[in-house]
Order: structure tokens, then C-alpha cells, then sequence
């Protein structure tokens, strides 16, 4: 028996598609990815939905766009009314399980109006956004009870109360204990063993779960929280790299350019903009970053191996991608959320282990592909039908199988939602007038921000996005042509969902049929 | 004690605005409107957010325009995560009682993944729309039973097992019964005595209802299912009205012009539309359609002298207005949808009892107002708090009470979803694909169509709308203009509805107050 039996998703939290060595001058080698690469489809144009955790995630568990799930930042609760993966492969007497990170917060406000104890088995599929948890573990706060974690680590001898933020992210300056939130320490070793580490206790538990399953199908999400920050890297990883191996750093736009866009001179106000902006910082974090990837390719390669010695090579679909990717000091930023590439596009590999999809191995496909494509593609590969009213994404099947789809998108789109943010403040705006969103095709990007001036960059002459068109008089053309797609997108967007697109089309015109009869003389 | 204790939220169905007397040149006298407008505020530019029905309705319970609420044509299912009038005053202590029409569908798909009972307090809180039902009577069908209306009707006699069909519907054509579906029976008197008809049953039944909260505060929504069709009357009213009287019929544009919008030709397809494009059928069925008004006007007459007889016009808030229009014939269609003037343009009227509201009576207001400001009102006059993160209309008070609202809207925004319609058909479009918005200035309209140019009428040189310039290569500019304003709308749509505003304030930038350290050094 061939094709697909079992779904394995694995997503990286912050991982940059060019610090992946199968896209390319990457400065750290990831052979694992490349392995996984090359048995199945590369997707060279992958951009998530949003540049913030939380949304752009929810978008890859429900299919749909950001102000279509309406969680627009992170801990913004996913709406009790959106169905996601989990929620359509119960329907289908299927469950989705979760090793790692979500960022789900539960709609608390519906399940009380509702009646749902948060305890109950209703209530917990809520609040953890339709996943049957193995392992729930957001990263960056001590892991709650939902992980097993920290006693994990406290039966392998970290005695503490608080052995994440004492081992995990503490470090060992020469005897003394630091933390790992000070940047400045993010070279030392982390006080956890490598093999203790978050990285290798969500592989282990991966694997481990994944045996017991022997032959009954399943779907697994394995959600790593790094190379998210906090940048701290067990030994021997922290010691990979150096400032010296971090390839070149993204200076520009002009420094003190006075037309630079006001909502990312407000970002410069953030601490991580303030410290990335010294070229000293990038060169002190970024080896830290990147030993990190290099460590979650370590341990994707554990599962590639573990996968190919179970025979499980030959029916599961692996799907790995990242919710976006960081800064790292380029443009002087640090962090996210800005809609420049460096956030936006991600890598994005698929191993599908069906015969059929052999003829694709090893390729490369340059279509636009985002986020909201996981939700599609793995109903689709298990033969479980979704929700055309609600899901917002297409099936790449066809892509992994050397079929060209019909009239694919040409453009990609993402959202932002700074209402949290500090740049609100600074910007003066209420917590309901800071939204983005934005357009991209092969050839320019557009950014619409409310109440300020779009971004706009033409992507074939500057790829890197340094020189800001915006107000340029000489593209007004481009700008209307690029909003007039953000307008049909916006105008697309599926908001009827409570009736199901086969069921519309039964009732189209029908009316004379269950006695009413309109108009007639 | 004065100020406002009591809302009486009254609507009618399909009561076009320039057939309320008090609008100016109406061919029917409504003078017990006429009285409320004396009494209150007659808001002249009163939008409704959908030419149908549902959507219209949902739109004027949550505040919401059509997209947000997702409920976009008749018989999609509310939302359970909407929140309406009677959450939000069931929060409060207080509750929306319903007699009459609300056109609510149930979110059925919802309560089974919620495990709520349709039957239980929660099932038939969400069921109803958040109304605390008195009566629920829908019209155009026979009663079910969460109407009492059949019972009543058999116990005065009306020995049927339908009633409604044989009587309230039927018409009595010499001694022999016909069927008031049938447009060419509505100038015959209706089977049912004046008295028992639907308008008069739900009249009787809501001022009883209110007679019994005695000094208990009360929320009332009363909501007519007339004139909506079958436009059979009863006697006398059904020998009003003559074709003669029935004023001016708008037959443009010019007929048969090749450049009609492709959206409206398909419409022509409809039953409705084939019979009111023929003159002899609008002479036949306006003058019953006035009809029915008049009776509507009659009763709510028998309202109004009672709420001033119970001395309740010194506490109560009255708030009129009608789901959508009619074309009657003109623009030769019939029933409603497309969104001309004659449809989204309703009757709105408010009384305030308050004192401060004195200095307004018998005004005009000319500003924009719109079905989704009924909520905030409301809510404001009972001192009741909202939901600024999902309510997206705007408390009317100010205006009721002399007051300068700030930054006012200068534009109306409406929708339509005809994917349920022949027309879509007719057109070959798919399900989803069947959208249109329309944005309203004092000078513009503008409505957009999915795959289809766009609708411009200069209101100007051509109230009537009889002029469409929405190909016309001399007004690309006012096109623009007025795309953008439907941009903006559309982006600004509230989406983020699991979080309150406060509490974004609260968290903005207030990471670090949890322990999270980003990007510090």
C-alpha cells in the first residue's frame, strides 16, 4: 500500500527562508532540510499571512485569511466559530495532534456564553484550537502544565521551580548564572544539556509518540519554538559561529532618510530595533540565531532518519514550513512583523511519499504558495473534504504531483494589526487604525497602512526592498494597479460561513418549491 | 422620573420611504408616522446595509454591516459568535423581547459543535437572534409554532388547519376562494377580518405585552411582516386605493438599452421583475401595496395612543424604520435587492422622551444614518455599554438631542449577495462569486459587482438613478474617488471581534510587564 496514511507538519517559530541552505547563500548549513528538499517539492515563493506568531498561525491552522479568522495579533483569541485542521479531520473521524506551539488562546468570552467548560473535552479542543495535545508548549514563558517539560527536566536533575528560566534560558558565565533574555549573553552555553534542550525534548516526544501510533494513521503537527528568541543555545551549538560568519548585514534604507515610512520609523521605537540597530548586536545575536537553526536541523534530521527506519517514508506527507521569518538586524530592525520579505517569506518543503509524486521530487516551484494552503493540502492528500465556504487556501497536491493547477494566484497577500504595539503610541492612533495589509507579485510589493501613505517597492529592480516608492509621483500607475488587487482581494474575502457553498447552490432559485411564490401574476 | 426607561424598536418590511407621507410626496397619507416624526427626529438620508430581508435585519440587531455579520442573504444562519441587541442587554440585566418578524436562522452547524440544545435557554437565545420571544412570526409562510397566530386565528373561527393560507392569504373572489399568491387577486378583500390579520394580531399582541410589564422596564422589538408580500388586504383597506392613485411609475431607463448593467438584465429574469415590468400589473398590485401601508400606519396609530395613555411616552424610546424598499414596478423590477434608492433608502424616525430631546422635536436630520446604528442608540439611551471592538454603527443620541455629532460619516455603505438568485445563474457565476458593495455619498453612488464593471449615478443631475455612468469614460476620476472610499471601508471592517478595545489598550507594549524581554541588550 502506497500514498498518504499520516501527516507530519512541522513549522519552525521565526525561522528566515535564507537562512535555509536549499534557498540559497544561506550562512548556515541546514543538510537535513536540504535532504527533505530534495525528496520532495521546494517552494521557492511561500509567504505566510501574517508577520506576527500568532496570526500568521492561526491562518495555517484554519486555511483562512488574517481578518478572516480575526485573530490579528498574538493572544487574540481564535474565534470559537473557526473550524480548523483539527476540527475537519475529527469530522472525518480523523483527530490532528500537537507536539509544541500553537499560540491558541481560547475564545473564553464564547465558551462561557456557550456553557463550555474550558475542562471539558468540547472545551479543550476549543482551547487548544482543535488539536488533541501531546504536548502543548508555546516557548518563551516557563512551559505551563499543558507541557511536561519542566518536570522533565527536573527528573533529569534541574532542580528548580522554574528550571526554563533557570537552565533553559540561563546560561553559564563561567560558573555564574545569567539570563538569556540580556542579549549580550546569548553566546555563553545554555545551563540545559543539548540533549535536554526544548528543541530535543519536542523531538523526542515526537518520536516517541509517533512509534506508538505503529499502523493507525495519524497526523501529527511538530511545533518547534525556535529559532525564536530567547537566542540561547545549549554546547556545543553556541559556539558554531561567530560575528564574523553572519554574511552580510542589511543596512539601508539610507540611514535618517526623511521619507522613510512613518509606521516604520514608529517600529524603530521597539527595544529590538533599538538594540539591532548596532551593527554590534547583530554580530553578537545573529551566530546565536543561527546555531539555533542549525540545532532544529539537527533534530529534523533525527526525525527524517526515525521516519525512513519505521518505513513510514513510503505514507507520510511532511510538510515543513515556518509561521515567518526575522529580521536580525537587516534594515536596523529586529524581529517581525514589518511585511518585508525577510518576514513574510518563508520556506516551505513538502515530501509527499505517493507514487505519483516522484516526478516532482527534488524540484522547485516558483508559484505563490502561503500559508493557507496547509489546511487544503492535507485534507486533500488524506482524501477528507473541507469547507469552500471557509477555507481560503488551495490544495498544492497537484504541485507535488507534476500537475499544473488552474488559474493559480498570482499574487500574495498578508496582513498586519500593530494595535499592540508600541508604534501605536508613538503614531498616536486608536487600538482600531492599525491595520496593513499587503499585496505582492513577482514584480512589486504594496503595503496599505490606514491613514498613512503605502509602501510600494518594484521587487525586480530592488529585490531587497530599499528604496520605498510610495509617494513617488512617477508610479501612481503601479500604486492604483496594485490597490485595485487589494480591493478585489478584500472584497473576496469569504465572510458567508455559516452555509456551505453545496448547499447555496441547492437553494439557488428555490424558493417556489418550499411555497413561496414571488411575483408571479 | 424622566428619561428613557423603555425601547420600542418598530419595524416594518419592505415599507418603501418616499411612501411615508412625511417624506414628501407619498401616494398614500401615513399620518400616525407623520405624528412620530412631529414628535421625534426624521432622519432623511437613512440607510439600510442589504435590499433583502435577512441581512438587512442581522445587520440592524448586531450593528455590523452585512460582511462582518456573514449572514448575506435570507436564511443563512447567524453567526453564533455574533453578538446582538439582546446579548448585549442580557449582559446588562435587561432583554429584548420579539414580536414579530426577525428573519433569524439558527446557526444549527454551531450548536451541534457546541453541544447546546436547540430547546434549551441558550439554544433558543441563539435561535431567536438573542430575543426573548413573545411571538416569532416570520409572514410569507404559514406560522409555525413559536407563533400563536394559527391558534388565535382558529379559536375566532377560522376553522383550517392553515389559516394563514386559506384566509390571511386567501381572498374571497365572489364567494369562491382564491389565492393571494396569485398578484391578480390582491385588489379582492382578504378572507380574514381587518381585526385578525397579521397586523392587527401582532398590534394587539404587543400592547397587551406591554400592558403587562406594568412599571417594569421593557425592551420591545415590534416588527410588522407588512407590506411585505403576499399583498393581500383585508377589508376595507383592500378597496383604498385605485390604480389612478398610485402617482408616477419610473419606467427608465430608456428600455431595452444594450448598455444596462449586466447584474440588473439578469435580474429582469426574475418572476417578480417580468410581472411589475408590465404597467397593468403595477396598476394592480401598488394600490394594495399602499394598502397595506395604510393599515400599518393605522395600527401603529393604536400604539402610539396607548403608550400615551399608560403615560409611557414620558419613558419610552421609539425607534422606526423598515428592513428594505420596494420597486413596485418601477425601474421596471419588481420586489427589492438591487441597491437603487427605492431599496436602501428607508423611513427612520425616533422619538426620545428625554427632556434634553425637546429642542429636536419635529426636526430633520439630513446626516447618514444607517440600519447598524440601531444598537448603538439603544444601547446608549439606556445607558447600556456596547462593544466598540464588533459594533460598527454609531449611537443616534447626540442627534435626538441637539447635539453636533463629531466626525460624522459623509457616506452610506450597503451589500448584496445574489448567489442564491436565478441571476447568478443567468450570469454563469459561481457561489462565491456573486458579491456587490455600494458606497452612498450626497453627491455619488458607487456599487461595485464582483467580475462586472461598476454602477455610477451622478444624485445630482439624477436623483432617480436613471443615468448610469458607470462605463463612462468622462467620470474615471469620480469612479476612483469613489472606489477608494469602498477601499477604505472594506479594510477597516472589524474583524478582531474576541477582544475588547480596553483590553488591547491595556496590553499595548505590556510585555515586559509579563516577564517577556524582546531585543533588550
Amino acid at each position: 500500500m502506497t500514498g498518504v496514511r499520516n501527516v507530519l507538519f512541522v513549522m519552525c517559530d521565526q525561522l528566515r527562508r535564507d537562512f535555509v541552505s536549499c534557498y540559497g547563500n544561506s550562512p548556515v548549513p541546514t543538510p537535513n532540510l536540504d535532504r527533505l528538499a530534495r525528496m520532495g517539492v521546494r517552494f521557492d515563493n511561500a509567504f505566510v499571512q501574517s508577520g506576527v506568531c500568532g496570526p500568521a498561525r492561526m491562518s495555517c491552522y484554519t486555511g483562512r485569511y488574517v481578518s478572516s479568522h480575526g485573530a490579528t495579533w498574538n493572544r487574540v483569541p481564535l474565534s470559537a466559530a473557526e473550524h480548523t485542521l483539527g476540527d475537519y479531520l475529527r469530522a472525518a473521524g480523523r483527530a490532528a495532534a500537537l507536539a509544541g506551539k500553537t499560540h491558541v488562546l481560547p475564545d473564553t468570552e464564547a465558551l462561557a456564553r456557550f456553557g463550555i467548560e474550558i475542562e471539558s473535552e468540547r472545551g479543550a479542543l476549543l482551547r487548544e484550537g482543535g488539536f488533541t495535545v501531546v504536548d502543548r508548549y508555546d516557548g518563551h514563558t516557563p512551559p505551563g502544565p499543558e507541557s511536561g517539560y519542566a518536570d522533565w527536566l527536573r527528573e533529569r536533575g534541574y532542580a528548580s521551580a522554574d528550571p526554563w528560566s533557570d537552565y533553559v534560558i540561563g546560561v553559564d558565565d563561567g560558573g555564574r548564572a545569567a539570563s538569556g533574555w540580556q542579549m549580550r549573553n546569548v553566546h555563553l552555553p545554555a545551563r540545559v544539556a543539548e540533549e535536554h534542550s526544548e528543541t530535543a525534548y519536542m523531538t523526542d516526544l515526537a518520536l516517541d509518540w509517533i512509534r506508538a501510533q505503529g499502523d493507525t494513521p495519524w497526523v501529527l503537527h511538530l511545533s518547534y519554538v525556535k529559532p525564536h528568541w530567547p537566542y540561547v543555545v545549549p554546547a556545543p551549538f553556541h559556539a558554531m559561529y561567530r560575528g564574523a560568519d553572519i554574511g552580510p548585514i542589511l543596512r539601508g534604507p539610507q540611514d535618517g532618510t526623511v521619507d522613510e515610512h512613518p509606521v516604520v520609523r514608529a517600529y524603530r521605537d521597539h527595544d529590538e530595533c533599538l538594540s539591532f540597530a548596532r551593527e554590534a548586536v547583530v554580530r553578537h545575536v545573529r551566530p546565536a540565531y543561527m546555531a539555533l537553526i542549525a540545532q532544529v536541523d539537527h533534530h529534523l534530521g533525527r526525525v527524517l532518519d526515525a521516519l525512513a527506519e519505521a518505513g513510514r517514508m513510503r505514507d507520510t506527507l511532511i510538510v515543513f514550513t515556518s509561521d515567518h521569518g526575522e529580521f536580525s538586524g537587516d534594515r536596523r530592525l529586529g524581529e517581525k512583523e514589518l511585511l518585508y520579505d525577510e518576514i513574510v517569506r518563508v520556506p516551505f518543503l513538502i515530501y509527499d511519499p505517493d507514487p505519483r509524486a516522484d516526478v516532482a521530487r527534488g524540484s522547485v516551484d516558483a508559484r505563490f504558495v502561503e500559508g493557507i494552503d496547509v489546511v487544503p493540502t492535507i485534507l486533500d492528500a488524506l482524501a477528507i473534504a473541507g469547507a469552500s465556504h471557509r477555507i481560503e487556501g488551495r490544495s498544492l497536491l497537484p504541485m507535488l504531483r507534476g500537475e499544473a493547477p488552474v488559474d493559480w494566484r498570482d499574487a500574495t497577500f498578508a496582513e498586519l494589526d500593530y494595535g499592540f504595539r508600541r508604534a501605536r503610541r508613538v503614531l498616536g492612533r486608536g487600538v482600531q487604525d492599525c491595520r496593513a495589509c499587503m499585496t505582492r507579485t513577482a514584480e512589486w510589493k504594496y503595503v496599505h497602512w490606514q491613514g498613512f501613505r503605502p509602501q510600494l517597492f518594484d521587487l525586480v529592480a530592488d529585490p531587497r526592498e530599499l528604496d520605498d516608492l510610495g509617494a513617488d509621483p512617477r508610479h501612481e500607475a503601479t500604486r492604483a494597479a496594485m490597490r485595485e488587487r487589494l480591493f478585489d482581494w478584500l472584497a473576496a474575502r469569504k465572510r458567508r460561513t455559516t452555509i456551505a457553498d453545496g448547499e447555496v447552490e441547492r437553494r439557488t432559485d428555490a424558493h417556489r418549491a418550499h411555497g413561496i411564490h414571488i411575483g408571479i401574476w
